[in-house]
Protein backbone atom coordinates (compact mmCIF):
# COMPACT_ATOMS: atom_id res chain seq x y z
CA UNK A 1 0.00 0.00 0.00
CA UNK A 2 2.55 2.35 1.09
CA UNK A 3 4.43 1.62 -2.48
CA UNK A 4 1.41 2.06 -4.69
CA UNK A 5 3.74 4.73 -6.48
CA UNK A 6 7.41 3.12 -6.05
CA UNK A 7 9.18 1.42 -9.31
CA UNK A 8 8.15 -1.73 -9.92
CA UNK A 9 11.06 -4.55 -9.58
CA UNK A 10 12.14 -5.85 -13.34
CA UNK A 11 10.41 -9.42 -13.98
CA UNK A 12 14.67 -10.87 -13.01
CA UNK A 13 14.49 -9.24 -9.78
CA UNK A 14 11.04 -10.11 -8.61
CA UNK A 15 11.73 -14.00 -9.68
CA UNK A 16 14.69 -13.30 -7.66
CA UNK A 17 12.69 -12.03 -4.48
CA UNK A 18 9.90 -14.89 -4.83
CA UNK A 19 13.00 -17.53 -4.77
CA UNK A 20 14.84 -15.75 -1.84
CA UNK A 21 12.08 -16.91 0.16
CA UNK A 22 13.07 -20.26 0.01
CA UNK A 23 14.78 -19.33 3.49
CA UNK A 24 11.23 -19.18 5.38
CA UNK A 25 10.50 -23.01 3.55
CA UNK A 26 10.04 -25.46 5.84
CA UNK A 27 13.38 -27.32 5.13
CA UNK A 28 14.89 -25.00 7.72
CA UNK A 29 12.23 -26.12 10.31
CA UNK A 30 13.64 -27.43 13.49
CA UNK A 31 11.26 -30.35 13.11
CA UNK A 32 12.14 -31.21 9.23
CA UNK A 33 16.46 -30.48 10.34
CA UNK A 34 15.74 -33.17 12.71
CA UNK A 35 13.29 -35.99 10.43
CA UNK A 36 16.28 -35.11 7.46
CA UNK A 37 19.16 -36.03 9.97
CA UNK A 38 18.11 -38.87 10.80
CA UNK A 39 17.14 -37.61 14.48
CA UNK A 40 13.64 -38.26 14.57
CA UNK A 41 12.10 -41.55 16.05
CA UNK A 42 10.10 -44.02 14.02
CA UNK A 43 6.79 -41.87 16.18
CA UNK A 44 7.85 -39.04 15.04
CA UNK A 45 8.28 -39.91 11.18
CA UNK A 46 4.56 -41.99 11.48
CA UNK A 47 3.34 -38.69 13.05
CA UNK A 48 4.83 -37.01 9.95
CA UNK A 49 3.66 -39.02 7.42
CA UNK A 50 -0.05 -39.19 9.70
CA UNK A 51 -0.22 -35.56 9.71
CA UNK A 52 0.75 -34.85 5.91
CA UNK A 53 -1.66 -37.05 5.03
CA UNK A 54 -4.20 -34.44 5.36
CA UNK A 55 -2.25 -32.20 3.55
CA UNK A 56 -2.00 -34.32 0.64
CA UNK A 57 -5.76 -35.67 0.22
CA UNK A 58 -6.83 -31.39 0.71
CA UNK A 59 -4.47 -30.35 -2.57
CA UNK A 60 -6.70 -31.45 -5.45
CA UNK A 61 -9.56 -29.74 -3.40
CA UNK A 62 -7.88 -26.76 -2.90
CA UNK A 63 -6.90 -27.21 -7.12
CA UNK A 64 -10.55 -27.77 -7.87
CA UNK A 65 -11.26 -24.58 -5.89
CA UNK A 66 -8.74 -23.13 -8.36
CA UNK A 67 -10.19 -23.82 -11.48
CA UNK A 68 -13.89 -23.01 -10.08
CA UNK A 69 -12.19 -19.67 -10.47
CA UNK A 70 -9.96 -20.10 -13.60
CA UNK A 71 -12.25 -18.34 -16.70
CA UNK A 72 -9.80 -19.24 -19.39
CA UNK A 73 -9.98 -22.93 -20.65
CA UNK A 74 -5.91 -23.07 -21.49
CA UNK A 75 -5.35 -21.81 -17.72
CA UNK A 76 -7.53 -24.67 -16.77
CA UNK A 77 -5.71 -27.35 -19.01
CA UNK A 78 -2.62 -27.05 -17.52
CA UNK A 79 -3.63 -26.91 -13.87
CA UNK A 80 -5.75 -29.55 -14.16
CA UNK A 81 -2.97 -31.92 -14.17
CA UNK A 82 -2.37 -31.29 -10.88
CA UNK A 83 -5.73 -32.76 -9.70
CA UNK A 84 -5.01 -35.80 -12.20
CA UNK A 85 -1.30 -36.42 -10.66
CA UNK A 86 -2.77 -36.54 -6.53
CA UNK A 87 -5.92 -38.62 -7.59
CA UNK A 88 -4.85 -40.59 -10.35
CA UNK A 89 -7.02 -42.77 -12.42
CA UNK A 90 -8.38 -46.26 -12.18
CA UNK A 91 -4.90 -48.93 -13.03
CA UNK A 92 -3.03 -45.39 -12.63
CA UNK A 93 -2.48 -44.25 -9.14
CA UNK A 94 -1.59 -40.90 -8.05
CA UNK A 95 0.03 -39.01 -5.00
CA UNK A 96 -2.71 -40.02 -2.53
CA UNK A 97 -1.92 -43.70 -3.08
CA UNK A 98 1.43 -42.94 -3.06
CA UNK A 99 1.69 -41.34 -0.19
CA UNK A 100 -0.68 -44.62 1.68
CA UNK A 101 2.32 -46.50 0.36
CA UNK A 102 4.93 -44.17 2.17
CA UNK A 103 2.13 -44.23 4.85
CA UNK A 104 2.35 -48.76 4.71
CA UNK A 105 6.27 -48.64 4.45
CA UNK A 106 6.78 -46.49 7.40
CA UNK A 107 4.91 -49.48 9.50
CA UNK A 108 0.93 -47.47 9.70
CA UNK A 109 -2.13 -49.12 8.34
CA UNK A 110 -3.73 -47.44 5.68
CA UNK A 111 -7.41 -47.24 7.24
CA UNK A 112 -5.88 -45.59 10.85
CA UNK A 113 -4.17 -42.99 7.84
CA UNK A 114 -7.20 -42.62 6.21
CA UNK A 115 -9.65 -42.28 9.20
CA UNK A 116 -7.58 -38.54 9.64
CA UNK A 117 -8.09 -39.38 13.51
CA UNK A 118 -4.53 -38.76 14.75
CA UNK A 119 -4.55 -35.72 12.81
CA UNK A 120 -3.53 -32.71 14.91
CA UNK A 121 -6.06 -29.79 14.86
CA UNK A 122 -3.34 -27.55 14.24
CA UNK A 123 -2.28 -28.83 11.13
CA UNK A 124 -6.38 -29.10 9.95
CA UNK A 125 -6.07 -25.34 10.33
CA UNK A 126 -2.98 -24.48 8.41
CA UNK A 127 -4.55 -25.92 5.31
CA UNK A 128 -7.94 -25.46 6.06
CA UNK A 129 -6.64 -21.58 5.66
CA UNK A 130 -4.88 -22.71 2.49
CA UNK A 131 -8.13 -24.04 0.96
CA UNK A 132 -10.18 -21.43 2.02
CA UNK A 133 -7.28 -18.69 0.48
CA UNK A 134 -7.24 -20.84 -2.86
CA UNK A 135 -11.43 -20.77 -2.81
CA UNK A 136 -11.36 -17.17 -2.44
CA UNK A 137 -8.70 -15.45 -3.43
CA UNK A 138 -8.41 -13.74 -7.40
CA UNK A 139 -6.96 -17.27 -9.27
CA UNK A 140 -3.76 -15.40 -9.71
CA UNK A 141 -3.25 -15.32 -6.13
CA UNK A 142 -4.36 -18.99 -5.71
CA UNK A 143 -1.82 -19.50 -8.46
CA UNK A 144 0.73 -17.20 -6.34
CA UNK A 145 0.20 -19.09 -3.01
CA UNK A 146 1.30 -22.65 -4.68
CA UNK A 147 4.92 -21.27 -5.74
CA UNK A 148 6.39 -22.76 -2.50
CA UNK A 149 6.66 -25.58 -5.75
CA UNK A 150 9.69 -23.83 -6.52
CA UNK A 151 11.56 -25.35 -3.47
CA UNK A 152 10.01 -28.84 -3.46
CA UNK A 153 12.47 -30.34 -5.37
CA UNK A 154 15.11 -29.77 -2.92
CA UNK A 155 13.19 -31.20 -0.02
CA UNK A 156 12.53 -34.24 -1.79
CA UNK A 157 15.23 -34.91 -3.49
CA UNK A 158 16.99 -34.50 0.51
CA UNK A 159 14.69 -37.07 1.76
CA UNK A 160 15.89 -39.47 -1.05
CA UNK A 161 19.26 -39.05 0.08
CA UNK A 162 18.70 -39.63 3.54
CA UNK A 163 15.99 -41.47 4.69
CA UNK A 164 17.56 -44.92 3.27
CA UNK A 165 20.31 -44.37 5.33
CA UNK A 166 18.90 -42.66 8.61
CA UNK A 167 15.67 -45.15 8.30
CA UNK A 168 16.55 -48.29 7.94
CA UNK A 169 13.45 -49.59 8.81
CA UNK A 170 11.20 -47.78 6.50
CA UNK A 171 10.60 -49.92 3.33
CA UNK A 172 12.59 -48.92 0.29
CA UNK A 173 9.14 -49.16 -2.16
CA UNK A 174 7.45 -46.16 0.10
CA UNK A 175 9.72 -43.61 -1.50
CA UNK A 176 8.10 -43.35 -4.97
CA UNK A 177 6.15 -40.45 -4.00
CA UNK A 178 9.18 -38.07 -3.79
CA UNK A 179 10.84 -39.63 -6.81
CA UNK A 180 7.22 -38.41 -8.61
CA UNK A 181 7.24 -35.29 -7.03
CA UNK A 182 10.40 -33.96 -8.24
CA UNK A 183 9.21 -33.38 -12.00
CA UNK A 184 5.69 -32.70 -11.16
CA UNK A 185 6.78 -29.95 -9.14
CA UNK A 186 9.64 -28.96 -11.57
CA UNK A 187 6.49 -28.45 -14.37
CA UNK A 188 3.66 -27.36 -12.09
CA UNK A 189 6.05 -24.27 -11.15
CA UNK A 190 7.17 -23.27 -14.28
CA UNK A 191 2.96 -22.34 -14.91
CA UNK A 192 2.83 -20.71 -11.86
CA UNK A 193 5.65 -18.63 -11.84
CA UNK A 194 4.63 -17.65 -15.12
CA UNK A 195 1.29 -16.50 -14.66
CA UNK A 196 2.89 -15.04 -11.37
CA UNK A 197 5.07 -12.62 -13.56
CA UNK A 198 2.63 -11.77 -15.68
CA UNK A 199 0.24 -10.83 -13.10
CA UNK A 200 1.52 -8.99 -10.27
CA UNK A 201 2.63 -5.50 -12.17
CA UNK A 202 3.13 -2.55 -9.87
CA UNK A 203 5.12 -2.72 -7.06
CA UNK A 204 2.43 -3.04 -4.70
CA UNK A 205 1.22 -5.41 -6.24
CA UNK A 206 4.57 -7.58 -6.48
CA UNK A 207 4.57 -6.86 -2.70
CA UNK A 208 1.29 -8.36 -2.15
CA UNK A 209 2.51 -11.41 -4.11
CA UNK A 210 5.22 -11.81 -2.13
CA UNK A 211 3.53 -11.88 0.52
CA UNK A 212 1.02 -14.30 -0.35
CA UNK A 213 4.13 -16.49 -0.89
CA UNK A 214 4.79 -15.64 3.02
CA UNK A 215 1.58 -16.79 4.09
CA UNK A 216 1.81 -20.11 1.66
CA UNK A 217 5.49 -20.85 3.36
CA UNK A 218 3.73 -19.96 7.26
CA UNK A 219 1.21 -23.20 6.33
CA UNK A 220 3.63 -25.19 6.06
CA UNK A 221 5.90 -23.81 8.69
CA UNK A 222 2.84 -24.25 11.37
CA UNK A 223 2.01 -27.47 10.57
CA UNK A 224 5.68 -28.55 11.66
CA UNK A 225 4.91 -26.12 14.82
CA UNK A 226 1.80 -28.77 15.68
CA UNK A 227 3.35 -31.76 14.74
CA UNK A 228 6.51 -30.50 17.04
CA UNK A 229 4.01 -29.92 19.88
CA UNK A 230 2.60 -33.09 19.75
CA UNK A 231 4.95 -35.48 19.15
CA UNK A 232 8.36 -33.21 20.68
CA UNK A 233 11.41 -33.27 18.32
CA UNK A 234 14.19 -36.68 18.77
CA UNK A 235 14.53 -38.72 21.63
CA UNK A 236 14.42 -36.10 23.92
CA UNK A 237 10.86 -35.94 23.65
CA UNK A 238 9.02 -32.63 24.33
CA UNK A 239 5.51 -33.72 22.75
CA UNK A 240 2.49 -34.03 23.96
CA UNK A 241 0.47 -36.37 22.52
CA UNK A 242 -1.51 -37.53 25.86
CA UNK A 243 -2.34 -34.14 26.22
CA UNK A 244 -4.13 -33.13 23.26
CA UNK A 245 -6.44 -36.23 24.10
CA UNK A 246 -7.24 -35.98 27.51
CA UNK B 1 -23.52 -41.83 12.29
CA UNK B 2 -23.37 -45.50 13.72
CA UNK B 3 -25.68 -44.05 16.37
CA UNK B 4 -28.83 -43.33 14.28
CA UNK B 5 -30.86 -45.52 16.04
CA UNK B 6 -29.17 -44.91 19.63
CA UNK B 7 -31.58 -43.77 21.89
CA UNK B 8 -31.35 -39.99 22.84
CA UNK B 9 -29.53 -38.57 26.03
CA UNK B 10 -32.05 -36.76 28.47
CA UNK B 11 -31.68 -33.02 27.97
CA UNK B 12 -30.01 -33.35 31.82
CA UNK B 13 -27.08 -35.87 30.23
CA UNK B 14 -26.96 -33.87 27.19
CA UNK B 15 -25.90 -31.14 29.28
CA UNK B 16 -23.78 -32.79 31.61
CA UNK B 17 -21.76 -34.64 29.05
CA UNK B 18 -20.93 -30.51 26.82
CA UNK B 19 -20.09 -29.44 30.36
CA UNK B 20 -17.62 -32.64 30.89
CA UNK B 21 -15.60 -31.02 28.14
CA UNK B 22 -14.43 -28.77 30.58
CA UNK B 23 -12.01 -31.08 30.43
CA UNK B 24 -10.00 -30.10 26.94
CA UNK B 25 -10.63 -26.52 28.16
CA UNK B 26 -7.04 -24.33 27.36
CA UNK B 27 -7.33 -23.40 30.92
CA UNK B 28 -5.16 -27.00 31.00
CA UNK B 29 -2.92 -26.69 28.24
CA UNK B 30 0.76 -26.21 29.85
CA UNK B 31 1.34 -22.80 28.58
CA UNK B 32 -1.93 -21.53 30.35
CA UNK B 33 -0.74 -23.69 33.72
CA UNK B 34 2.52 -21.47 33.72
CA UNK B 35 0.59 -18.15 33.49
CA UNK B 36 -1.50 -18.55 35.99
CA UNK B 37 1.17 -19.97 38.58
CA UNK B 38 3.35 -17.19 37.90
CA UNK B 39 6.08 -18.96 35.61
CA UNK B 40 5.97 -16.99 32.69
CA UNK B 41 8.39 -14.44 31.53
CA UNK B 42 6.85 -10.57 31.10
CA UNK B 43 7.75 -10.96 27.27
CA UNK B 44 5.57 -14.65 27.51
CA UNK B 45 2.67 -12.74 29.24
CA UNK B 46 2.78 -10.10 26.35
CA UNK B 47 3.15 -12.77 23.86
CA UNK B 48 -0.09 -14.29 25.00
CA UNK B 49 -2.08 -10.77 24.81
CA UNK B 50 -0.60 -9.48 21.83
CA UNK B 51 -1.72 -12.85 20.40
CA UNK B 52 -4.49 -13.60 21.81
CA UNK B 53 -5.62 -9.38 20.42
CA UNK B 54 -6.76 -11.50 16.88
CA UNK B 55 -9.25 -13.66 18.79
CA UNK B 56 -11.05 -10.65 20.34
CA UNK B 57 -10.78 -8.61 17.37
CA UNK B 58 -12.51 -11.03 15.27
CA UNK B 59 -15.57 -12.43 17.91
CA UNK B 60 -17.72 -9.75 17.02
CA UNK B 61 -16.62 -10.72 13.31
CA UNK B 62 -18.07 -14.13 13.60
CA UNK B 63 -20.83 -13.21 15.81
CA UNK B 64 -21.72 -11.39 12.47
CA UNK B 65 -21.26 -14.11 10.58
CA UNK B 66 -23.42 -16.06 13.04
CA UNK B 67 -26.83 -13.47 12.83
CA UNK B 68 -26.46 -13.54 9.08
CA UNK B 69 -27.46 -16.99 9.35
CA UNK B 70 -30.41 -16.15 11.93
CA UNK B 71 -33.63 -15.86 10.17
CA UNK B 72 -35.53 -15.20 13.70
CA UNK B 73 -35.16 -11.29 15.10
CA UNK B 74 -35.65 -12.98 18.59
CA UNK B 75 -32.32 -14.97 18.37
CA UNK B 76 -30.66 -12.05 16.68
CA UNK B 77 -31.67 -9.61 19.38
CA UNK B 78 -29.76 -11.90 21.85
CA UNK B 79 -27.04 -12.42 20.00
CA UNK B 80 -26.48 -8.63 19.12
CA UNK B 81 -25.59 -8.30 22.63
CA UNK B 82 -22.03 -10.15 21.93
CA UNK B 83 -21.32 -7.72 19.15
CA UNK B 84 -22.31 -4.48 21.50
CA UNK B 85 -20.11 -5.77 24.34
CA UNK B 86 -16.65 -6.41 22.08
CA UNK B 87 -16.98 -3.51 20.07
CA UNK B 88 -18.58 -1.06 22.42
CA UNK B 89 -20.49 2.59 21.78
CA UNK B 90 -19.22 5.92 21.42
CA UNK B 91 -18.40 7.24 25.10
CA UNK B 92 -18.87 3.09 26.36
CA UNK B 93 -16.23 1.01 25.45
CA UNK B 94 -16.44 -2.54 25.57
CA UNK B 95 -14.15 -5.75 24.99
CA UNK B 96 -11.87 -4.95 22.33
CA UNK B 97 -10.71 -1.42 24.36
CA UNK B 98 -10.43 -3.00 27.47
CA UNK B 99 -8.07 -5.59 26.04
CA UNK B 100 -6.39 -2.86 24.60
CA UNK B 101 -6.39 -1.37 28.12
CA UNK B 102 -4.69 -5.27 29.41
CA UNK B 103 -2.40 -4.82 26.66
CA UNK B 104 -0.97 -1.51 28.18
CA UNK B 105 -0.92 -2.77 31.37
CA UNK B 106 1.55 -5.35 30.46
CA UNK B 107 3.71 -2.89 28.98
CA UNK B 108 2.81 -2.96 24.85
CA UNK B 109 1.98 -0.28 22.92
CA UNK B 110 -1.86 -0.28 21.53
CA UNK B 111 -0.23 0.55 17.62
CA UNK B 112 2.03 -3.17 18.29
CA UNK B 113 -0.94 -4.97 19.20
CA UNK B 114 -3.30 -3.38 16.51
CA UNK B 115 -0.83 -3.78 13.96
CA UNK B 116 -1.27 -7.76 14.07
CA UNK B 117 2.28 -7.68 12.87
CA UNK B 118 3.16 -10.09 15.89
CA UNK B 119 0.56 -12.73 16.06
CA UNK B 120 2.09 -16.22 15.09
CA UNK B 121 0.70 -17.41 11.97
CA UNK B 122 -0.64 -21.06 13.79
CA UNK B 123 -3.20 -18.35 16.10
CA UNK B 124 -4.48 -16.80 12.79
CA UNK B 125 -4.93 -20.19 11.08
CA UNK B 126 -6.83 -22.12 14.56
CA UNK B 127 -9.13 -18.44 14.59
CA UNK B 128 -10.05 -18.00 11.25
CA UNK B 129 -10.96 -21.68 10.82
CA UNK B 130 -13.54 -20.79 13.92
CA UNK B 131 -14.71 -17.84 12.06
CA UNK B 132 -15.59 -20.15 8.92
CA UNK B 133 -16.98 -22.10 11.12
CA UNK B 134 -19.22 -19.51 11.68
CA UNK B 135 -19.89 -18.20 8.52
CA UNK B 136 -20.67 -21.69 6.45
CA UNK B 137 -22.07 -23.93 9.66
CA UNK B 138 -26.05 -23.50 10.13
CA UNK B 139 -26.48 -21.24 13.24
CA UNK B 140 -27.69 -23.92 15.64
CA UNK B 141 -24.43 -24.73 15.06
CA UNK B 142 -22.29 -21.72 15.39
CA UNK B 143 -24.24 -21.10 18.87
CA UNK B 144 -23.18 -24.50 19.83
CA UNK B 145 -19.28 -23.63 19.36
CA UNK B 146 -19.59 -20.96 21.19
CA UNK B 147 -20.06 -23.14 24.29
CA UNK B 148 -16.67 -23.02 25.66
CA UNK B 149 -18.32 -19.95 27.45
CA UNK B 150 -19.41 -22.91 29.77
CA UNK B 151 -15.67 -22.99 30.91
CA UNK B 152 -14.71 -19.08 30.91
CA UNK B 153 -16.14 -17.55 34.18
CA UNK B 154 -13.24 -20.07 36.07
CA UNK B 155 -10.52 -18.82 33.70
CA UNK B 156 -11.18 -15.32 33.95
CA UNK B 157 -11.51 -15.46 37.97
CA UNK B 158 -8.59 -17.51 38.38
CA UNK B 159 -6.58 -14.72 36.52
CA UNK B 160 -7.81 -12.08 38.61
CA UNK B 161 -7.25 -14.00 41.66
CA UNK B 162 -3.42 -15.11 40.18
CA UNK B 163 -2.14 -12.70 38.33
CA UNK B 164 -1.58 -9.39 40.98
CA UNK B 165 0.44 -11.49 42.76
CA UNK B 166 1.86 -13.44 40.19
CA UNK B 167 2.66 -10.52 38.17
CA UNK B 168 2.69 -7.25 40.25
CA UNK B 169 4.18 -5.03 37.86
CA UNK B 170 1.11 -5.53 35.30
CA UNK B 171 -0.92 -2.22 36.03
CA UNK B 172 -4.44 -2.87 37.99
CA UNK B 173 -6.50 -1.20 35.43
CA UNK B 174 -5.67 -3.83 32.77
CA UNK B 175 -7.94 -6.36 34.87
CA UNK B 176 -11.39 -4.73 33.60
CA UNK B 177 -11.28 -7.24 30.73
CA UNK B 178 -11.46 -10.41 33.06
CA UNK B 179 -13.90 -8.86 35.20
CA UNK B 180 -16.34 -7.20 32.21
CA UNK B 181 -16.75 -11.16 30.84
CA UNK B 182 -17.16 -12.91 34.46
CA UNK B 183 -20.92 -11.75 33.99
CA UNK B 184 -21.39 -11.65 30.21
CA UNK B 185 -20.02 -15.07 29.60
CA UNK B 186 -22.03 -16.40 32.00
CA UNK B 187 -25.23 -14.62 30.18
CA UNK B 188 -24.51 -15.51 26.92
CA UNK B 189 -24.28 -19.08 27.76
CA UNK B 190 -27.53 -19.40 29.18
CA UNK B 191 -28.83 -17.91 25.26
CA UNK B 192 -26.32 -20.43 23.70
CA UNK B 193 -27.01 -23.20 25.90
CA UNK B 194 -30.81 -23.30 25.52
CA UNK B 195 -30.26 -22.91 21.63
CA UNK B 196 -28.32 -26.27 21.59
CA UNK B 197 -29.97 -28.41 23.81
CA UNK B 198 -33.21 -27.61 21.80
CA UNK B 199 -31.89 -28.15 18.15
CA UNK B 200 -29.83 -31.35 18.81
CA UNK B 201 -32.38 -33.95 19.23
CA UNK B 202 -31.26 -37.44 17.61
CA UNK B 203 -28.33 -39.24 19.87
CA UNK B 204 -26.19 -38.61 16.57
CA UNK B 205 -27.27 -34.91 16.74
CA UNK B 206 -26.15 -34.93 20.12
CA UNK B 207 -23.15 -36.64 19.35
CA UNK B 208 -21.93 -33.80 16.69
CA UNK B 209 -22.97 -31.07 19.26
CA UNK B 210 -20.04 -32.61 21.63
CA UNK B 211 -17.83 -32.71 18.21
CA UNK B 212 -18.31 -29.04 17.64
CA UNK B 213 -17.60 -28.30 20.92
CA UNK B 214 -14.55 -30.12 21.18
CA UNK B 215 -14.10 -28.68 17.88
CA UNK B 216 -13.67 -24.87 19.83
CA UNK B 217 -11.80 -26.67 22.20
CA UNK B 218 -9.37 -27.31 19.86
CA UNK B 219 -9.07 -23.67 18.39
CA UNK B 220 -8.40 -22.46 21.94
CA UNK B 221 -5.74 -25.32 22.54
CA UNK B 222 -3.90 -24.84 19.46
CA UNK B 223 -3.62 -21.28 19.86
CA UNK B 224 -2.00 -21.59 22.72
CA UNK B 225 0.55 -24.38 21.23
CA UNK B 226 1.52 -21.78 18.72
CA UNK B 227 2.17 -19.04 21.13
CA UNK B 228 4.13 -21.93 23.30
CA UNK B 229 6.21 -22.75 19.67
CA UNK B 230 6.79 -19.59 19.53
CA UNK B 231 7.91 -18.16 22.93
CA UNK B 232 8.58 -21.31 25.15
CA UNK B 233 7.05 -21.74 28.60
CA UNK B 234 8.81 -20.26 31.85
CA UNK B 235 12.26 -19.17 32.08
CA UNK B 236 13.83 -22.34 30.18
CA UNK B 237 12.65 -21.17 27.05
CA UNK B 238 11.92 -23.21 24.31
CA UNK B 239 11.06 -21.09 22.18
CA UNK B 240 11.44 -20.05 18.70
CA UNK B 241 11.33 -16.35 17.73
CA UNK B 242 13.80 -16.32 15.75
CA UNK B 243 12.99 -18.95 13.52
CA UNK B 244 9.66 -17.83 12.40
CA UNK B 245 10.97 -14.37 10.97
CA UNK B 246 14.57 -15.63 9.35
Amino acid sequence: MANDVAVPWSVEEFEARLRAKEKCYHIFHPFHIAMNSGQCTKEQVQGWVINRFYYQIMIPIKDAAVMSNMPDKEHRRLWVQRILDHDGLEGDEGGIEAWLALAEAVGLSRDEVISLEKVTPGVKFAVDAYVNFARTAPWQEAVCSSLTELFAPTIHQKRLDSWPEHYPWIDATGYQYFRKRLSEARRDVEHGLRVTLAHFKTRAEQERAINILQFKLNVLWSMLDAMQVTYGIGENNNGAIARMNP
